[in-house]
């Protein structure tokens, strides 16, 4: 299964027992990936269903069969990316990195230190390449971005009481993130782990104290100083490594 | 300590109590750091010693002492990165992930799925960016890059005599990286950690032998398909996590 090209589509698409393609899929199907009538595929809502389905030119897909299989590359607890955003490109990294590593939900923060609002443009941008990687990476969940917001905003939303919530601090002497999250029981409803990573130069005193007041534990990546890019990969594959391997 | 800016030289450079600088350093320093008489400054030797020092314009700087805490940003056992060149610029990233992750040596391979030889201005380039990468995340150990080599001939000198091995597989059924290493005993002598990763395609069945008769154990970096970006610094971020959470 793992070789056939894989297309996600709108919820609205999907019909009884066929899928109806626009325009651009229809271009995308004929001209890019080539495929001839009667190809197979699989299909994606994005929200975690699939269906195996078999091309019909010019604008129809007829649906094979409903995926057995759901939800078999997600990690097994939502994981949500609070991130300042970086300057320049380095944003494109972090989505798409985030997302082959499992993220559920990514979060831009306007931090003390980088105020910058993203254009509607980038916006767009980051969710083209989330949606990239997600079928690059062959998950069955794309990953939601949400809009911008407030370190304080996002304190309201993702705190203690929703979430098991970690902030990353650039060395110090906290304790390691993996050293933290071995020693976790296991949650007796599993909250979705939330990951707070900051900006170049690092969060702020009182985003440190906001965070600890909302019940975030603070913890280390390690001893080395890691780029606003390389830090929320290194704490996102830290945490679906804990989730995946106490799974197996 | 930390905001100090940093400068690798050659060990020759280093005198009883002063330093000689090149051309391009006192460049470098005036031109580009903007320092002036008397201001100072952290030198390394790359080899794990480093010194304060003061600037001396034009070329000098003078040695003021020798820096007590030395390797406190290096993981307390050598990490070795294996990993098939990928394509286009796509090492670029690797290598510097891999530096701020606190490898000590890289090892390109040339596998059966990718068989072309880099050029010298290529290892020149990685070296530049290992360097650049290591002063960045405040390192006081310059990783060094290996010669590329085919992967029977990186196996007779990475094996399980010589290190704890781990080749890590896309998908498949193998047991998780971090699963495995939080079930290794403490080695009696601390081996190096060699972790090997594939190609674009993945590892062939005969090069995935050739590893499991050199002792290398297969593990899974988790469920998704990783890039061949991500997937080395998925592994070494959770290799540097457990050598160094369990050394809090």
């Amino acid at each position: 299964m793992s070789q056939l090209q894989r297309l996600t589509l709108a919820p609205a698409q999907v019909g009884h027992s066929e899928i109806q393609l626009t325009t651009e899929q229809q271009h995308y199907l004929w001209r890019v990936l080539r495929l001839q009538a009667g190809d197979r595929l699989i299909v994606m809502d994005g929200l975690g269903q699939s269906w195996l389905a078999v091309f019909q030119p010019p604008d129809q897909m007829q649906i094979v069969k409903e995926q057995t299989i759901r939800f078999s590359t997600e990690l097994p607890r939502p994981m949500v990316l609070l991130v300042a955003v970086p300057k320049g490109q380095g944003m494109d990294d972090v989505v798409r990195q985030a997302t082959e590593l499992g993220v559920s939900q990514i979060v831009p923060i306007l931090s003390d230190r980088t105020l910058l609002q993203p254009s509607p443009q980038k916006l767009d941008r980051w969710r083209r390449i989330i949606q990239e990687a997600a079928e690059q990476s062959e998950r069955q969940v794309i990953p939601t971005l949400s809009a911008p917001q407030p370190w304080n905003q996002a304190l309201t939303q993702w705190h203690a009481d929703t979430s098991e919530a970690y902030l990353c601090e650039a060395r110090g002497d906290r304790l390691h993130l993996l050293h933290v999250l071995s020693q976790q029981t296991e949650a007796a409803v599993a909250k979705p782990i939330a990951i707070a990573v900051g900006p170049e130069g690092g969060w702020t005193e009182g985003e440190i104290a906001r965070a600890i007041a909302a019940g975030y534990r603070v913890v280390s990546l390690g001893r080395r100083v890691l780029r606003t890019i390389t830090a929320p990969a290194t704490a996102l594959a830290i945490v679906a490594a804990v989730l995946e391997s106490s799974s197996t």
